[in-house]
Parts: C-alpha cells; sequence; structure tokens
C-alpha cells in the first residue's frame, strides 16, 4: 500500500484525489492547504490539515499548488524520507528542494466540475533515485495506463507543445465563435466540426489531416476570407497562419 | 418520396450518398460524374452515368463538385424544373446557373474512409423559393437533426469561422507534433489534451474555457516558452497569439 500525502487544494489536486481514491493500494493518508473552506472538500475521504509543519509521514508527497509556490513548499519536507514530487509541465525536478525529488505531471486540462477519465491521461514522471522512479511508476499506473518517463527538458518541451494545441487552439475556436456572433449565427454550428477536427489526428497525421484553402494554394478563397475580416488581430492571424500552412505543403502543388 | 440526382463522385458526394441511402422517403434515382472508376462505386445502390448531358428527372439536385466547377456543372440543368443545390461553404448562392437555385451545406469536414455521424452535422440550406426552401429542408432534416436556414453572407462568414476552428487548429497540431518529435517524445501524448480542449468548449465559452500563460499575462512561462522556440514561424505565432489572447482577458487580471 502507497501512503500519499497532497499538498494543495486546487482544481488539480480535487481531480488527482479524486482518481486516487479508486485506485487499489493507494492510500490518501492526509490533504494539507492553506484555504480552511477548500480544505473541507477533501474532509470526506482524507484526514485534513492547514498546517504545513504537521504533515504525515507518507511514501509520496504530492505538490499540486501554483508553480511559483512548489519550491517554497516543498522546503517543509525537508526532513521527509518520502518522494516530493511536484505536478507542473514547466518547473524543473530541481525547484524541489528535499533530496528525494520528483515529478508526477498529467498532461491534460482540468476544469472545474468537470470529470474526467484519468485512465487515458498521460503522466510524466521522472526523479532522480531509480527506486524513487519505480514507485512514481507504480502510482501513475494505479490511475492511468498511459504513463512515460520523461526527463525535465523534454517536459518543458512537451508543455510547450501543450500550449500550441489547447491555449492556442482555444482562441481559435474563440474567435470562430466572435465571427457567427458578428453574423448573428450561433456559435453551436461549429462545435460537431470542433469536435471532428480533434478525433480526426487521433488516427491521421495533423500534416495529412490539413484542408483548406491555404493548403490548396487557393489565393481566391484566402483573398475572398480577408475582405471579411475587419479585426486587424484576425487578419494578421489568418495571413501568417495561410502562409505557414501554405509553406509546409508547398512542395505538393 | 423525394427524388434526388448528386452530382460528383468525390469525397462529400461518398459521405452524402452514405447518408441518404439510410434516409426514409428520399431516394438517390442517379449518381453523375465523369471520372469511371469513383462513379463504379456508388453503383451498388444507384443507377449511375457519366453523361452529363443525360441526367434524370428529380425533385432535387445535389452539386458536390468542387467550388470552381460548380456554375458549369449547373448549366447542364438549365432545363431542369428541380431544385438545383450546390454544397460549399464559400459559393454564393447565385453561382448556381438555373432558376430553381439552392444550397444545401453539411458543416463538417470529411475524411475519406472514415464515417461520420451525420444525425449532428449541421446542415445550412439556402433557396429563392418559398417551396424549395421547404423541399430542402424536408431533405436536410431526413439525414440530419441539425439543420439551419442560413443565407450566402452568413454561410460565407461561417466558412471562414470553420478556416479558424478547423484548418488553422489543424495547424496547431502540427506545430505541436513537431515540437514533439525535436525532443523525440511521442505525439500521442498530446492527443489526450486535444480532444478535452475540443471537448470543454462544446458546454463551456471558448473565452471562459481559455487557460495558460497568456490568459495570466504569466511573462517568465512566455520567456521561458520563447527560449525553447527556434522556428522563426512558431516564434511570430507564440507571440501573435499570446498578445491576442492577453489583450481578450486583460480586464481580468
Amino acid at each position: 500500500m502507497l501512503k500519499i500525502v497532497v499538498l494543495g487544494t486546487g482544481n488539480l489536486s480535487k481531480h488527482l484525489c479524486t482518481a486516487f481514491i479508486k485506485a487499489k493500494d493507494v492510500e490518501i493518508i492526509q490533504v494539507v492547504g492553506r484555504n480552511e473552506e477548500d480544505l473541507q472538500q477533501f474532509s470526506d475521504y482524507s484526514p485534513i490539515s492547514n498546517d504545513f509543519n504537521a504533515i504525515a509521514d507518507a511514501d509520496v508527497y504530492i505538490i499540486a499548488v501554483k508553480d511559483d509556490a512548489i519550491s517554497e513548499v516543498s522546503e517543509h519536507l525537508s526532513k521527509k524520507k518520502g518522494i516530493v514530487a511536484h505536478t507542473s509541465g514547466a518547473i524543473h525536478l530541481n525547484a524541489v528542494q528535499p533530496d528525494n525529488k520528483g515529478v508526477f505531471y498529467p498532461l491534460q486540462t482540468f476544469t472545474k466540475g468537470k470529470s474526467v477519465d484519468f485512465e487515458n491521461i498521460p503522466i510524466c514522471f521522472e526523479a532522480q533515485e531509480k527506486e524513487s522512479l519505480k514507485t512514481l511508476e507504480i502510482l501513475a499506473k494505479s490511475i492511468s495506463k498511459n504513463v512515460h518517463q520523461i526527463d525535465s527538458d523534454q517536459r518543458k518541451k512537451l508543455h510547450l507543445a501543450a500550449v500550441f494545441v489547447n491555449n492556442f487552439t482555444n482562441y481559435m475556436y474563440h474567435v470562430g465563435e466572435a465571427l457567427c456572433l458578428e453574423e448573428g449565427i450561433s456559435f453551436d454550428l461549429l462545435k460537431p466540426l470542433i469536435l471532428e477536427t480533434a478525433e480526426k489526428i487521433q488516427t491521421i497525421p495533423p500534416k495529412d489531416a490539413q484542408t483548406g484553402p491555404a493548403r490548396r494554394n487557393d489565393k481566391k478563397s484566402m483573398t475572398g476570407h480577408l475582405e471579411l475580416l475587419n479585426n486587424e488581430t484576425h487578419i494578421t492571424l489568418y495571413k501568417l497562419l495561410s502562409e505557414a500552412i501554405n509553406k509546409a505543403h508547398e512542395k505538393e502543388l
């Protein structure tokens, strides 16, 4: 039985705990956080504490706090023997102060109140000690089938890639919505297309899945589209993205 | 029973026919196209012809050919009484030459060999005659629950919005893949995130769903990301999209 303590009471912490509760051979022995109200939500299934100087002894400490607070929170665990693992995509392993450092990074976007199926979420783990690597792998496999040992440099790049496919893609949805609203059309009309676009690249490489005027170098359609746009940012984006797509496919034309 | 003739033998034509076969009260009485080999694929369930001067009499003629060929193909139908409807997002109703003009535009990306559930695909229809509007609505409802009367200007804008949420989003996936490959990481790791990003905005408005360093105006993370990029296009895109997201959310900070 792996004993774990979770530090932090935010969105990620809640999603992780929900997954750990269901895991065999894992026991959440404590959830620690500053915010009393948030902390109460964990009391149904775990002892809770708001005292960072009274953290229980565990095999793994999962730090699920904001990037800026990781180092500071980890200092409270300097005398512990268990693995101290943060959960951030962007932060280096060495941000963890205690010697038995680790990373336990679930690569997903978590929304308050929206449940996710952890089984398919990639969990990227990292540690300095061989024994710790093994333990984090066991912990990751207890909640996911999609487990990867990734070093800090790879994780940083992966996090950057995630910004493109998640944050920037979401902005494309935002622009799509704005264009619909300008014409009094419901954004709902685009939702099936958005889903299919995401589903398509589950089996087809993005380059092969690319369609549209820019891929075909269909200048007439592109000029027509630019005439419809009146927002400077949208115009610049349209030109830049069309050029980039065109360049990626120019050898085919 | 609505009798229809489908003109064109490409991807969209195949997907449409697959849906129409299952529809009650609709009969495909002919599929017309130039390419003999493509045409043969329709012969299991419909008479076929490669002679555009021997088109059968139908209630609706569905033109599913490339944008540039719509006008020309429609000319072969100048003596017909039925509705002549094209299927393009970008082309005006008036590109159809015969008087009984129409548009029957399924808003989706269609992949060869990948079946889609037509029931949820928005079908945007348009016509000049009231009677024709009714007929196209009946035809649309025979294969989809998601049917909308949309004029040519709205459709053009909708098509532009689709370029952002489909073509440009797919390019974001392409960049994400490139960044993974640089570090020897499998693109598979990003696939659950890509799906969840698309699923999220089915219920949450894109603006509310936005996350990431740009929304938080987290300059440290953004500078770190820019240092990792070495492709000029990716750098320009990162800056432009981060600024746009930041601007859309600046009042919150």
